[in-house]
């Protein structure tokens, strides 16, 4: 065998604990607030929406939360995913820098999803819960909560971005495989999305909407929780699975990461990756540079206001302090439909804040080309949101190659783009264009922040 | 940990060689004869095709054939695949019968095709070939042998079957992506196609039509060899690592198959399986049964018959004994597109006649059923291919609880169904029927098997 291109681990390898970087930052964040009121919430609001342990995870400071043993036990089916050393690629960028990517895409619905889709599954059928209901962007959490629900035996109600649904019609057809329900948002089935509809009867749907439908069922059905797959500090917390596991995999590889890239639409993914390193230098350990990516087309952490906001379009979620472009802001209808949300988890938002990690926006077409030359040189292609990751890390190793640096660059490859192909071929075609946004419906969705949590 | 369900090797696992039935079996097959003159080729007559390596293990008697160091460490990218017990599934069907699963959906194209592809494209490479012409059903093959090409930097132009080429868009996208170039067969490209679009314009095309103009555009271009993704000797011996690993895995889990179940098209699935099981127990080694399963719309080894035939419909390539429905058979566009070949492997057919395997034909539906409990006990959305091993390993389970035996079963599942997915949203709309043939045009075609090589 030549230079090791591949690090695993083994089944009793997979972390016995989700790490709670909150233990580890210098101050701590801001409370979310009441919709109503702009007053401080408690476990007790949230429990129409949550299980009382995933709202104990939410607001917990412990650094480290056991995962149950059938939520491991559900783990080893894909977990620990691959190491990988990008050898291939190096070659291609002529770079003397090191690449190595985590896997996340050999889940069963292929992203990183289930890490969180699985613990929050188990702790609502733990509690008696019969249904879930939530919403998906590209899909790629739809699919997740569907599997991970087939498994504990609960029903689910998909609520997911129309123009994600039209783009990528077979993500409804997983989900249906897996047992769930899928409907396109804005939908006939809520409320919010009958008030929507009426309004703008065209509307492509975001991902605030889309949350408030969802919201909505959990909120009026008795039977029904709310799940979400990212933003929340539990569901980034059971993300942090991944960056412990690679933190092992780059010691068996004898290295250690000077970048870790990654892509951020709720924060989850970033999360997953960096906050274990984050944290292991936070406690004294090695330092690192953490670089977070997002789409030009809707860029919280590059251009959005760190303000208090709400999660949603028709106000029913909690107001959470983050980086936001406004619960009004929809964003264009670019392929990487995990990357559309309006804000950014609080905690990232908090980490930025701290100036702990950086944040760059990339194009579009940048990001296809740079996932065209990794599936041919290292043989995955990659979902359109983890092209974000490719291209960040490759401008990384490009600028080794200018400065004559041989660092160790760190990326997650969320995800396989077997269910966004059409944004290949359209790509190919020629099709696609960077999209951006308009800045005057910007400001006018800025302008909309809740006065009663930002009072100046 | 509760009882274990994956069974993991390590790179060092992966086979050093290739093993070749052909050492072990009591009687040899009948040789390869030339579609003009009847009389049996020579390696020579095979070398506008192929490379001089791949003609050498085409008619190579040798028990194990090593494996070069540049294709076991591309295999490494995904091999070992992992041994999966389905507990889940054993526990819906409430049977006392044991499920294992080989899983080869885990390559970077998402079936068993790259553990042939590679070597393929790398024994090309190797002789200094700079294209090649291959042609593809449902798109596994031809996506494995662009994904393959891209690795050892060869060019690809894959023919493939009309009818899957608009069934299945996406496979297209991901060989575009590997940089390979696609076209819907019959084409405009060769005279093989031209001829056929002539006589009937809106044909639907088959891999016998696919086969001719790959083989065309190989024996007419200097630089251009032709792949095969089944059928041939030596596409079946690369499969065997399959059945290898999986015997270790077996071992591991302290158990051995009492049956062995795989879906057949071409028959290298298959034959990757069971041939190592089938060669140890042709050595004095365990009993275990072996059965074939294939599609009641294409029922060559249920229904053919053992005659030498053409292997593709413009009958360039050479004369093959095996069971067949005729060349001139074109299969109903039913949704498992890598199982509508109007032949079967010669090896395949040869223990069939030797009495050392079984075979049955299923439905379409049964198959789709099947995959879909697959899916929500097993979390993997089973190829339609692949739907057929579950269907005939729950047969079997089935069968096992009727008889109270608690028999170990192990099938291979080939490939995962995520460029399949408009087969299952059909299925879940009622849209699918069970397809079959007619009897008439089976026997018109089977009076076209060739005279001169079947002389009474």
């Amino acid at each position: 065998m030549t230079d090791q291109t591949k690090f695993l681990l083994t089944e009793k390898d997979i972390p016995k604990s989700w790490y709670n970087i909150q233990a580890d930052l210098p101050s701590p964040m801001a409370p979310p607030l009441h919709p109503g009121t702009g007053q401080p919430i408690g476990p007790d609001d949230l429990a129409p929406l949550f299980p009382m342990e995933l709202i104990m995870q939410e607001v917990s400071q412990e650094r480290e939360i056991d995962i149950p043993e059938p939520v491991r036990n559900a783990y080893c089916q894909w977990r620990p995913t691959p190491l990988y050393r990008a050898h291939r690629l190096e070659k291609a960028l002529d770079t003397p820098a090191k690449i190595y990517y985590k896997y996340e895409g050999v889940s069963p619905s292929g992203s990183h999803k289930p890490n969180t889709s699985v613990p929050q599954a188990f702790y609502n059928m733990n509690e008696g819960v019969k249904k879930l209901s939530t919403e998906t962007g590209a899909g790629q959490w739809g699919s997740s909560l569907a599997y991970a629900a087939a498994l504990f035996d609960l029903e689910v109600q998909v609520f997911m971005v129309k123009v994600s649904f039209q783009q990528k019609p077979y993500r409804k057809a997983m989900m249906e495989a897996y047992g769930a329900k899928c409907v396109a948002s804005p939908s006939e089935l809520t409320q919010a999305g009958r008030a929507i509809l009426e309004k703008t009867p065209d509307s492509t749907g975001s991902l605030g909407i889309a949350i408030s439908e969802a919201v909505e069922v959990a909120a009026t059905n008795d039977d029904t929780k709310y799940a979400l797959g990212s933003v929340l500090n539990h569901v980034l917390m059971h993300q942090t699975i991944v960056g412990q596991e690679a933190m092992r995999q780059m010691e068996m590889a004898g290295d250690y990461p000077d970048v870790i890239v990654a892509c951020t639409g709720g924060g989850s993914n970033f999360a997953g990756i960096a906050f274990p390193f984050l944290g292991a230098k936070l406690r004294g350990g090695h330092d690192v540079r953490i670089v977070a990516v997002e789409p030009a087309a809707c860029p919280t952490l590059t251009r959005g206001k760190f303000a208090y906001d709400y999660g949603d379009t028709a106000q029913m979620a909690p107001m959470v302090k983050m980086h936001t472009l406004g619960a009004g802001f929809i964003p264009s209808g670019f392929h990487a439909g995990g990357l559309r949300y309006h804000g950014m988890a609080p905690l990232v938002s908090h980490v930025q804040e701290l100036g702990l990690i950086e944040s760059h926006a990339l194009h579009q077409l940048e990001c296809f080309e740079a996932g065209v030359l990794f599936g041919r040189t290292e043989s995955i292609i990659p979902a359109p949101e983890a092209t974000h990751a490719v291209r960040g890390a490759i401008a990384e190793a490009l600028r080794c190659k200018e400065e004559g640096k041989s660092e160790t660059i760190l990326f997650n490859l969320c995800g396989h783009g077997h269910f966004d192909m059409q944004a290949y071929t359209d790509y190919f075609a020629g099709k696609l264009n960077d999209q951006t946004y308009d800045e005057s419906e910007l400001a006018m969705a800025l302008a909309g922040l809740p006065s009663v949590a930002n009072a100046p």
